[in-house]
């Protein structure tokens, strides 16, 4: 595997797991009123295009990377409305 | 343009503006106690590595969105660590 693609998979990897934080946080803590809604929508169809876009662009860190974090967005807009 | 490259700058522009609504609401409130830190670091060291990639890689899509992306978390970090 090239650099590049190392370098993408890395960058998927930490772009994509730093929302466990947010989530366990927001699931423990039970609070998300500093959590902006509007951010969340709006990341939530941006990461649904990036798929499309890895997907068309023949990209697999793209979509790997994209697939996962709008599950975990989908947690934490879950928990968003849920804790308000 | 084709219609894969105008998908990759929506979806960045949608990921990059997301950000926006969440410095705004951190900059007003003066209150970031919901915002995990562990994921503001990581997001933030993924968003650089997946401009290193974007450039290797050739996808200005990648590479616009993700340096705008990295100002808006320096921002939000900045914001974190000031109102604890």
């Amino acid at each position: 595997m090239d650099t590049v693609l190392i370098i993408g998979y890395i960058a998927g990897a930490l772009t994509t797991i730093s929302f466990i934080p947010q989530v366990v946080k927001a699931w423990k803590m039970k609070e998300t009123r500093d959590l902006s809604l509007a951010m969340l929508v709006l990341f939530a169809i941006g990461v649904l295009l990036w798929t499309l876009y890895g997907i068309w662009a023949g990209s697999l860190p793209v979509i790997a990377a994209n697939v996962i974090t709008f599950v975990l967005i989908l947690v934490l807009l879950f928990l968003k409305l849920q804790y308000k």
